[in-house]
Parts: C-alpha cells; structure tokens; sequence
C-alpha cells in the first residue's frame, strides 16, 4: 500500500510514516527542507519528495501531518489531487475545521478520515493508545482502518468533530489553560516554588508537578489549539466569570453561597471516592519508592531510567529528596531521583541473568541410589542466580560404593561465588562431591 | 503534663487529645455539647468541661482547636486565664491573625506558639508529616514542643506567620481556588466528566482526580481559609488579570504574546525535568497496578482496601475499569478498583503466615550419615509456605543401616498440600521416609 504523510519529517508526522513503513507500507513523506527531507527519508528507507501534491496524487492513502495552523491550508493544496478511492486522513488536535475543509475539497470518490491520536511521538506502539476518529463519509476505508487500529491493540473512539471539539475545549481550554495561567500568576507574584512545595501535602506537589508539564509543552502547539477550536472562547469566559464571582463571595464574605458552589461542583464531578483512591495510590506509589529505597541503603538496588531506559545495579551510597548515588562495578553513577524507577528483586535477576555473562560450571556427586537426579538438577534451579541446571551423566559401578550413584551435574550462574552455594547444598543432603 | 484541647471533641483538636493522652498527658478536652462531650471524654479516658476558661486555667499547655472563623473570638475568651509559665498554641490553617490577638491577648510570662500543623485528622502517626511552627516569644516551653516532635520523627518548619500566609496564599488562594473555579466551570458547561475522561491521556484522568480531591474538602473551611488570609485577594486578583491578558492574546491571536507567556512561566517554575518525571512515575504506577491485575485473570492476587486496610485474597474473576470481583474463599467480594492497592507476591506470603493457622508436620527421614541435618532444615525452611522447620532428634543405632543417620523434622506449612513437596524434596535427595 502507498502512503503519503505530507509534513513526515518532524513529529507525530514522522513516528506515523516510521510506524507505518515497518507495518510494510510504501512511505512518501514530504517536508519543505529539501535537503533534510532526503536525509531523513535516506535513513528511514522510505521516499522522499518536496511537493505534496505529487506525494498527494500517487498515494491510496494521504496522512496529512502539519501543524494546525498551516493543516487548513495544507489540505486545500493537497485534496483536488487525491486518486479515485483514495483516502485523505488529517493527524491535528482540533476536528470541526480540518474535517469541514477537507469534505470541500476532496474529489468525488475520494474517502475522508478526520482522526485525533490521543499521543506524541514518544510511545513505542499503539497498543493502549487512545485514537479518536470522526469518519466523514464512510466507505470501503473505514472498517479497514478500524481492523487495523485494533490489531494493533489501540482504543478507538468515535464520534463526531463537533462532539470531540467540545470535549477538547474542556480538557484543553478550560484545564489546560487555567493551568498556565497558574503558572504564569506564580511567575507574576515572584514565589519561590521551592520554597512552597515545603509549606504543603505531597498532594500539592503533585499538583505542582502536573501544572509544569502542561505548562512545559509546545506552547506553539497550544497557542493553535486555543485559536482553532471555536468552542474555547465561551469555554474561558464561562470561567472568568465562575472565578470572579466565586471571588466576589469571599470578598463579600457571603459565606453560604461559596459553601453552596463549592459542594455543588463536587456533585457534578463523578465519582469523587474513586478520584480520592486513584489520586492517594499516585501519591503512595511516589512515596513508596522512596521508603524503599531509604530501606536499601548500602544495599544493592536496581534503577531503571525512565527516558533512556538504562538500568543500573549497584550498592545505594547516598539518598537525598533530587539524587540517589549508586556504586556501580567500577565507578559512581549520580542519577535524578525523578528520572528513575526502582526494580523489584524479581527484575534485578532477571537483568542479571539477561546482561551478565554466565559462568558454567559441572559437578560430580555421589548421592544414595534413590535419589532422583533430574529432581536435584530442578532444585539447584531454584537457587536464585543459578540460570540453568541439568544432569549431563548417572552412572553407577566402578569406583562408586554398592547403593550409592554418581551424578554429574552441569549448571550456569550469574556469579561465581554461587559455586560454594550449590555444592553446599549437596552436600547438606549427603552428596559426596568426588 | 495537664493539657487543655479547646475544642477537643472532634476533627483534628480530637486527634490531638487523643495522642497526647496516648502520650502520657493528662488531657482536657472542651466542647459546647456538654452531653455529647462528656461521652466522648468518657470514651477517650480524658476530661471533660463545658468550660473554656476553666479548661485553660488550669493547664500547662493550651491548644485552641476551633474552626478558623471562631478562633479570634476563643483565643480572646482562654488567653487571660492561662498560668504563667503556660504555653498557649493555635492550630489552624491561617497563622499572621491569631498569632497577633494570642500575643496581644496573653498575660506576661506566657509563651505563644502558633502552629499548623499539615494534616488531617485520618493519619496515624506523626511520622513524616509536615508541622510548621511560627514561634512568637521563644522561651522554655519552645525547645520542648521542638524535641518533642522530633523524637516523634514529625518534619518542623520554622518560619513567621507572615511567610506561612504569603506560601498558603499560593498553595490555597491560588491553585485550591482555581481548581474549584475549574470544577464549577464544568458544572455550568454541563460536562458530562466521564465522557470528558475518555477524551484524553491519563494525564487529564489524574488532573481530573486532584481536582475532585480538591473539591470534596470541607467547604466552609475553605471559605474560612480564603477569608482569613489577608494576602489571599491580591493573589485572586492577579490570577484574573493573569487570565483575562492570556484569554485576550488568544482573542487577538497574539501568538508570539502568548508564547512568550507561556514559556517564561515554564522556566520560572521548578525543574520541569523532575516534575515530568515525578507525574510520569505517578501515572505508570497507576497503570502498572492495571496491567498486573489484567496478567492475573484467573490467577490468585492480594487487594488491599485503602482505607479499610482489610485484605482480600482470592481468584480474580473479573476486571473492568472500575471494579474487580474476586472469588475469596467460601464467597464473591467486588471492590472498586480505585480504593484497593494489588499485593506484591511476598505480601500475600506474608499475610498467609500471618493469618491462615499453620499445621504442624514431623517426618523422619535417614540420610547418609555425611548430610547436616540443621542445614536441611533450613533449606525446608526456604520453600514457599514453609513457615518453620527445626531438627528435634538426630540418631544413629539399632534399626538405622550402618552410614546413615535419622533426622526427625519438625516443620509449619499454610497448607497441608506441602506435606507433599517437603517430603519430596527430602526423597529427592536420597532420604528415605521411616
């Protein structure tokens, strides 16, 4: 299948023509930077073309993959030259406009699929991801593209651009956008943000924590969400005027009604006893790691890093609310509390057994007659950091006294010193190492 | 020690009686109820007297525990009583306001502490949690308190009022009072916030929940917080101008303004790095506890209530976005997913030792008389669901063959079904059952 992602070498964009082309399209993307497009095209093994309407017109299906602010106009350029039967698909955080524009514009025969994908290029599959689909004229595409999505284990919603517009003007333009404008009151009454996550709950860090990485997106970005979505305006000015007149309550010390407001917006919420649980397990989980890991100290811990996805093991030196400082084999590695996550036992093995080279080693005992070799070999299997276990030999006769048997034993350990551990158990049993 | 808790009945002035009379105090509670107070007292094992000014004058340490709004008023109505050499304490939210009338108030040779501490009256102990102090005029009595709640390894912040109110201006006048605007906001929209959650990331699901969480707080001490600080109008008022300039650069399609904003807000507030990571870690927890339980269907897992901290261990039968049903032993229980936390594989262990009556097993067994019947012991004791096993006689003689031994063991297993492994693990390595 041909495909054309107009805008694939940034991005979403580009993770869709990559995704893509390892699902065994044939990938066109386009990209103003000639120079840059080939490169990227070159490395990524798909083609490279500067004009979109050429990578438009020898496509089935066209992704368009622009920012929102050039998408409305991206698709007038694009949309005349799309093939018969072809399918023209837009990737924007914003619906309604995109969906009415391409509907204009596309040729008769031509089907159009307006879609939201709920993430950014950081994920690594589809599975989980939520995709929100507006289908405008549903024909042969559609089901395809839903089988698709769903082999690929994603979560499709669908619904139309108006609905998703609206909903988004809440998430984003109410949420969102008080967020910033938190974060830029803060800015203006000049506090020390350190200073203030002292004075409360870890509640109200984690409500710190979430208005940064809002307020630390594209702001580009979120600058065109605000701009394109035509339900924001009401969206914000319902707010100002909730604000202010919640204000006023207290300036005028008009007590019953802001405890009235204040318990009725509750009610309207859901369920509130779930996102008390859900809040206080994200709060517990934070917490829990640290008590674990100021349990750990001088002990061996594993820390898996949360962006790289490296994964060290070493002895826990020191521990303090930004770094852990761990001693790795040869050296001392200093790591952002933040940015990792602490391995359970169960995977600090299992590392080791995937990343140390291991150490064989064989073994022979004499052991009574009834005992049962192939069950020895399972036991010592379960002496953790021993990998593998098995009999290589049984014999019995020469040498071995009348009812006992000789047992060779070959087994793989992550450390050496678990030698002294396997033939102790052994002989704990009565086994004769010969 | 005699300690008077002025408004000792209920909420968090409760709390403190109730520890401090754990603590050795003998403690006096006060209340306006004289008959639901004396029930209480009773029940507590502390005093009680419908009396304020009898309960202050007689006590070494007075602590005023009232809702905000009649704070002023009870600190004017106990302080003159108080002996000298007393302390005199405050525990509410707000501190410049009652700081001033107990200093103002307070007979010579008094000692004032203003306190808040940052709890509710749901935690256990005092453990990590934040109490900050704004003392007045530091005598004998400040070291004490110090000390005190050092031993009892709570977190002090000294700091003066003024500083506390400005830092609580920003934690409750900004960020808790924006939030409830949001919450209004919706309810005047009338979003349906269940259809919203589908609509985005579990970030926004995790906003949504701090939000709520916020929410349901008691509102008429919210209002009282809001009324009572004094810095808390100027912060309302450069939230609205904050918002109404970045709600008039999206009107004005101001997109450098905008941006600019934006992104000097990121920078000014903390490291955005930590805070990413910090949210990343708290929504990857929640969904990991989602993933484990979708791994189990079938299996056995361990759920414990948040707040109950009743455990359920059972098959889980079923699973969906917000309960779980579980076939616990003899009955179906279903919980709602977000009020329990999944058990790690050695916490159910744990529970099972702790909770299930062990059966008690002996087994004699001949090995060569070269094995070490205390190390066998203890390699029974590492099999899981062995609680204990311990040699109780070793002999060689009459009826053992000539170079062996027989070791009788003792052992406690959580289930009768692992008379049969420990057997076999004995057989395996050549024992012979007698």
């Amino acid at each position: 299948m041909q495909v054309a992602v107009i805008g694939g070498t940034r991005g979403l964009g580009n993770w869709i023509a990559n995704f893509l082309k390892n699902k065994g399209c044939q990938v066109t993307i386009t990209g103003r930077n000639t120079l840059l497009g080939e490169a990227i095209a070159t490395k990524m093994g798909v083609y490279y073309t500067s004009s979109n309407t050429q990578a438009a017109s020898s496509a089935q299906v066209v992704i368009v993959a622009v920012p929102i602010e050039f998408t409305p106009q991206t698709i007038k350029e694009v949309a005349p030259y799309l093939q018969e039967g072809a399918l023209l698909v837009d990737v924007t955080s914003v619906k309604e406009l995109p969906a009415q524009i391409m509907q204009e514009t596309v040729p008769a025969g031509v089907e159009v699929l307006p879609t939201h994908p709920m993430f950014g290029p950081r994920i690594r599959s589809l599975e989980g991801q939520v995709i929100v689909l507006t289908p405008q004229n549903r024909g042969n595409w559609y089901p395809r593209v839903v089988e698709f999505l769903k082999s690929e284990q994603a979560r499709i919603l669908e619904t139309t651009p108006e609905f998703h517009d609206r909903m988004m003007s809440i998430v984003q333009g109410l949420t969102h956008f008080a967020y910033i404008a938190i974060a830029s009151t803060i800015e203006k009454m000049e506090v020390d943000i350190k200073e203030s996550r002292k004075f409360s709950s870890p509640v109200y860090s984690l409500m710190l924590d979430m208005i940064a990485r809002i307020v630390a997106q594209n702001p580009y970005l979120y600058y065109s969400i605000q701009t394109q979505n035509r339900y924001i305006p009401e969206v914000h000015e319902t707010f100002l005027e909730t604000f202010t007149h919640l204000k006023s309550m207290i300036d005028e010390e008009n007590q019953e009604g802001f405890v009235k407001a204040m318990s009725s917006a509750a009610k309207h919420l859901d369920d509130l006893e779930a996102a008390l649980g859900r809040s206080d397990k994200a709060i517990s989980a934070l917490n829990a790691e640290v008590t674990h890991l100021k349990e750990s100290m001088g002990q061996e811990v594993g820390l898996r890093h949360m962006y790289s996805q490296k994964i060290h093991i070493g002895i826990l030196e020191e521990l303090n609310p930004d770094f852990v400082r761990l001693k790795e084999k040869n050296k001392i590695t200093r790591l952002k509390l933040s940015n990792v996550e602490v391995l359970s036992a169960e995977e600090i093995r299992q590392w080791k057994i995937d990343n140390i080279p291991l150490k064989t080693f064989d073994v022979s005992v004499t052991f009574p007659e009834n005992s049962k070799p192939d069950l020895i070999a399972q036991n010592i299997e379960k002496i953790e950091g021993v990998v593998q276990a098995k009999v290589i030999d049984v014999y019995q006769g020469q040498q071995i006294p009348e009812g006992w048997i000789s047992i060779t034993l070959t087994y793989q350990v992550v450390d050496s010193g678990l030698r002294t551990e396997v033939e102790s158990i052994l002989t704990t049993f009565g086994g004769k190492i010969r």
